[in-house]
């Protein structure tokens, strides 16, 4: 499992295409970008205050203040239109363009205009202080995103900073969903047929796939006939950088989907040391990676989270996933396992405690009531009540 | 700042609207919803074998084994067309009907056919084994998600399966953001004149407003000037569940703010106990909350993140946010902080080493470069390098 995990490495990549900022919210860029220019371009009052040269306040106390002569004002976003010279001091706002001369400001809370004209200064400043030089923030060429990292919120900000209102990303991977099975009909169907199940599963694949990053394709259902799923398969394969079929649950319907797709590619396994999940088909067919998932809905939902949400984040050009939400928890009862099996276990957190859910691999209730997971590794034969595990939390 | 985050509780909920399934992920119900049929609706076979009558295979075993006539099979989505009679059986698809009179199905691991219409049990199977019950997964009427909690994938699915394609949601949150300053100019501006800076916030705030379930809408850059101000915040009262005022940064600009927002409504506080952040303000003018947010771009989304995301999902009836991610690191150096006031301190994160990252509230890249956020609590005077701290991951 853990070798499936590592070792599944298709080459399919996106290609770039620009994105507009305001859509960029996570998507992944194809290369660093750099500052074009310095930033913030100039050197910058932090402070309400007056623009001094720090000299001129060496010394200076409540006991001793220093006196400068008051010879203008600088305003927001206007270029200044005075200079500071030796004695003399401009009236600065947060943000304003420190006028050339000066090279520090002194806070409005340790001046006092005495009379017009003349500013009280009761505490020294050193050069720099009160100011964020021109190229603080950013230096011309510096980077300030990296490739391959989905973009934050506050990388938006730093882009908007520089001017950069187009990011070159990795197109959102195309994902196509299909479901088989003759017992599987549309969740919008009002009454079923003894035998017939809704399908469950595609919509929360599609969910999960656009989550991390894809761009989900819903292609129905495919009945259990091999030549209708090789006819799906290959207009998704076109269509597609990833193919996911959730596949029959019968041993027949599994084998069916193994013939069809080994046909039109290679199967890099069939079958995973995984619980729930065993049934589990990796491969890729002209190109494109293809999962075929187990036929039990909550199956292929554990699966595809541990090896779907990674494949669409690898296609996607994704080389740093964001991290999931996880809590420190302790289990509330002895968890079996076999070893050289990886074991999915859902559980509810409360207070500190992950207290196991348990139920068929058939029941989607399972995962519903469950706030996360627990991972025991194949190496491990089980864990003992009161261990410390990581939960990872669905959101 | 503990008594902002936990006291500004406006009454303003968005109201609800009829959800598709396919677009519901992290939508949020605006009821508990239930299931209004039984899941799955018929006993099901969880295994692919034979359907029996369990008393006809105790005692079984690999040197006594059982032998039952076969007379019959159960297609996939198909309605039984036998029953199982004493010393019958039934081959079964795992997914199948349990036919009537059977009550467990035997793996066919477990079982030969011997010659054509008689079957070999070498285990036996308790009643029930081998069956998921027609109400296992819900019984009619039970509660397939709750009120509140925004949609996972895996609560699409059950939704799925339970044939609602249609949840009743809170409207996403319309957020309304805009920027004030005479020294603002939008991101698209190519060339600055000197003093100008790029709205760097805006497009952030959106992203992270959308991020936490609202709808944002960028209202542009006001000038510093009250009555263009009242103008804009009254047309975007009258049109969204939030407004965020990206204020000036200077204290005559902000003070311009607060006069404004305190004729069009009842001002909460102004000046919160937090660093970066303090000249925040919170009202709420004609039933929607605002938010008045310092002018530093870094302050402003350190802000809107602590106080903002919690307000919008609130307003969008989010009673149970989802968790965000985080980890546990020991500090590499001594954080000071004053006693009465909550720091937000940014770091790196590596081998389990969380790296303070200084430098002044004006810079964005500080945020930029980290990777999360550790809060230093307003009883706190610091925190001594080598304490295992909570830090939260931006993603």
């Amino acid at each position: 499992m853990t070798q499936a995990l590592a070792g599944f490495r298709p080459a399919r990549r996106t290609p770039a295409e620009p994105v507009p900022l305001a859509a960029a919210l996570h998507r992944v860029p194809a290369g660093p970008v750099a500052a074009p220019h310095a930033l913030p371009g100039f050197a910058r009052s932090t402070v309400d205050g007056y623009a001094v040269r720090a000299a001129d306040t060496y010394g200076v106390s409540d006991g001793l203040p220093g006196y400068l002569q008051l010879t203008g004002a600088v305003l927001m976003g206007a270029e200044p239109s005075v200079t500071v010279g030796p004695g003399t001091a401009v009236s600065m706002p947060t943000g304003g363009v420190l006028p050339p001369g000066a090279d520090a400001v002194v806070m409005v809370e340790y001046t006092q205009q005495v009379m017009p004209g003349t500013v009280e200064v009761v505490r020294p400043v050193a050069p720099g202080e009160g100011v964020v030089r021109a190229d603080e923030d950013a230096a011309p060429g510096a980077e300030l995103v990296p490739a391959g990292r989905p973009l934050r919120a506050q990388d938006l900000a730093m882009l908007a900073a520089a001017g950069v209102t187009t990011v070159t990303a990795y197109a959102r991977p195309r994902v196509t969903v299909f479901s088989t099975g003759d017992e599987v009909v549309p969740p919008e169907t009002a009454t079923l047929r003894p035998g017939q199940v809704r399908d469950a599963t595609a919509v929360a694949l599609a969910a999960m796939a656009a989550e991390s990053g894809g761009e989900p394709a819903l292609s129905g259902i495919i009945p259990d006939d091999p030549e209708a799923l090789e006819t799906a398969l290959r207009a998704a394969l076109a269509a597609s950088d990833l193919v996911v079929i959730s596949a029959g649950s019968s041993v027949g319907a599994r084998d069916e989907t193994a013939g069809v797709v080994g046909r039109l590619g290679t199967i890099w396994c069939h079958g995973l040391a995984v619980k729930p999940g065993k049934p589990t088909l990796l491969a890729e067919c002209e190109g494109v990676p293809v999962i075929g998932l187990p036929g039990n809905p909550r199956s292929a939902l554990v699966v595809f989270r541990l090896l779907g949400v990674p494949l669409v984040r690898l296609v996607g050009g994704c080389t740093a996933p964001p991290a999931e939400p996880s809590v420190r928890a302790r289990l509330a009862r002895d968890l079996p396992s076999a070893a050289g099996r990886l074991d999915v276990v859902q559980v509810r957190v409360a207070d500190g405690v992950a207290t196991p859910v348990f139920g068929l691999s058939a029941l989607l209730s399972v995962i519903t009531v469950a706030d996360g997971y627990v991972i025991i590794p194949e190496e491990a034969t089980g864990l003992d009540a009161g261990t410390e595990v990581d939960v990872t939390i669905y959101r």
